[in-house]
């Protein structure tokens, strides 16, 4: 372990890149997958069972974590890592995504947003500074800068002013958050889908100088295939010797697809959730547990997971818990999501060191679709 | 371990009894304390948390296992055991109780009782011959008689009506077991809190032969001190060489009381339920941890508790957790609940082995009364 923040690339397959992250909290395996610990849990998740899954850092939200505790309590309190008993590294978004998608009364202005708490309505303000003090507070090993992007589909005015104040923005994030060894700051690019934008969003932040980069504004609403297009030009506007992030992705044929065009992390909200609601992804497709077709199927979710919901329980069970809507049901299909998409990075990462990406890739759409195995 | 159902005790203190079950899934330390696996799973627990805990049985519900998933189901998909991924003993009700506080529409003849799906409006039918039928469907180790009392206060007459047609069936339900090696029927004491009754009950039960006795129709919300008073002279009136089993019971200080009397088995929804309301158990009394004066607290809910929520998190997290409702305040609340109570009983069979139980329990008050840590 290092006590200062380096990236470094071990191998590549196309365009597609293996590595490693060392911080003084641990390694980070590339390209690497983070579960969201959004309210400072893993929601129906022991941090140990999170470890045990394979993941090597996980993602802090500020804007809930800013709103409930707080960040000065948690601060107080040690830091997010002791408080919520995850030890290794974790990364924390700015609070810029989430308070204009959750907060109330929102007012947007060169210095920052006011809004309301959508839990109390109590009065907040976010800018540049406040999200970096905060990210600081709670202690934070990857730090997002603070900044804004409008829902596709919105019009290259609105999307070009936005990325020139999220550039404006990026430049007060760097300045706020000064030196601190061993932490590192993310800049991220804006531009929607205009080449021109990201080209342009790219040199603003190169200038200004970060440890690592992020890909923002894309899984909002564009679909997959304009996405990948995004990708195609937008990841290679990226220096290359720093980790390359795509926030908010995504479904395990958008990772895939995200790796291979020069994608290094990702996080998303959906093995997490769809463990809650009863999806559990598997090599073969995403299973719904509620259907009727597993209420007597005495066979595993997945008979090559070795999940404790795949080696320990029967489909039979997983349905009777989700219907009966006991709490065993999100802790076992969450735990076999984050095992999935954790086995789905290892296998990533080997087929790039063994430079057999594309045949890899090949497998992973080919077993999809074959589709679930046949009803008993 | 034996390959048949066996009971011994080891050491008394007063009317105090340390021992054993012996069964083929596994030992029984006795006293116990049986967490409740209500509908196949210990809510909020993984199971090998609770047998982490030191639970060497639980107990499951016939009524809610014979309404969903259904006990041929269970049945075909290998047991109860396997089902839930618990492997140790399970001691089963006989849905007797349940059926007359949470169905619909209940019809009670001398052949059982008819009544509705509180779930989905199916009918159906308890009797002894079909209790006993889905307790072994389920593979259950200790399987309850199929009784029925009334809510106290009733009167004598209604009271000695029910504990003489709980003797009947207690016939039947020893005719419908048969013989089954190395599984265990109990028969259940009724008749209120009147001695007579009880004898009578006692004196029937006897005459039949069983492995086991419990006292039934009591903690039915006759108050601690009717309890006991009625243990004082109930208890007793059981085979001395057979393991007593006291139903429903309860607080801490409820089962202190009742080992003194005697008793050697216990369950209890109080441990699991209180950890999803946020009610905690310590050796110094109810921690009520929504309350907002953890909110800052770096302490743990109880500095000499070795379970995960006490050994991994701080009092203030504990607190938000709840307060935001995460899963994850279920799970650890539980986990120590559970854990607090199979210390108890831990605590009580090393007093009793040492045969200084009655101290003992004047430290177990002495502690209690001291009440919770000064806030800070
Ligand atoms: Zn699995
Ligand atoms: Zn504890």
């Amino acid at each position: 372990m290092s006590d200062r923040f380096t990236f470094s690339v071990s191998a590549t397959s196309g365009d597609a890149r293996v590595g490693e992250m060392s911080t003084p909290r641990g390694k980070i395996r590339t390209p690497a997958f983070m579960p969201l610990g959004t309210a400072a849990t893993v929601k129906a998740m022991m941090p140990e069972s999170v470890r045990a899954t394979g993941a090597d850092i996980i993602l802090g939200n500020t804007y809930h974590l800013m709103l409930r505790p707080g960040a000065e309590r948690i601060a107080a309190l040690g830091g997010l890592h002791r408080f919520m008993n995850w030890e290794r590294p974790i990364l924390t978004d700015s609070g810029g995504f989430q308070v204009m998608s959750l907060a109330d009364l929102r007012k947007l202005t060169e210095e920052g947003v006011r809004f309301k708490s959508h839990i109390d309505g109590s009065k907040h303000m976010l800018s540049p500074e406040r999200s970096i003090e905060i990210q600081t507070l709670l202690g934070s090993d990857i730090v997002m800068c603070f900044d804004e992007c409008p829902a596709l589909p919105a019009d290259r005015t609105r999307i070009a002013e936005s990325m020139r104040m999220s550039m404006r923005w990026a430049v007060r994030s760097r300045d706020a958050f000064g030196d601190r060894p061993g932490h590192a700051l993310f800049g991220i690019q804006q531009g929607g889908l205009e080449r021109d934008l990201r080209e342009e969003s790219a040199e603003a932040l190169k200038r200004i100088g970060f440890d690592g980069y992020a890909v923002g504004g894309l899984a909002v609403g564009e679909g997959q295939e304009a996405m990948f297009d995004c990708l195609d030009f937008a990841t290679g506007m990226l220096p290359e010797d720093r980790p390359r992030y795509l926030m908010g992705v995504g479904k395990p044929d958008d990772i895939v697809g995200a790796v291979k065009r020069g994608i290094d992390m990702m996080d998303c909200v959906l093995p997490s959730r769809s463990g809650r609601t009863g999806q559990a992804f598997t090599r073969r497709g995403v299973v719904n547990i509620k259907n009727a077709r597993h209420a007597d199927d005495p066979r595993p979710l997945d008979e090559a997971c070795s999940c404790p919901a795949c080696s320990q329980y029967s489909r039979a069970y997983l349905h009777y818990v989700f219907r009966a809507g006991e709490i065993i049901s999100s802790m076992l299909l969450t735990w076999h999501n984050l095992h999935y998409y954790q086995e789905l990075m290892a296998g990533i990462r080997g087929a790039i060191a063994a430079d057999r990406f594309e045949a890899w890739e090949a497998d992973f759409h080919a077993l999809r679709a074959q589709g679930d195995i046949e009803p008993l």
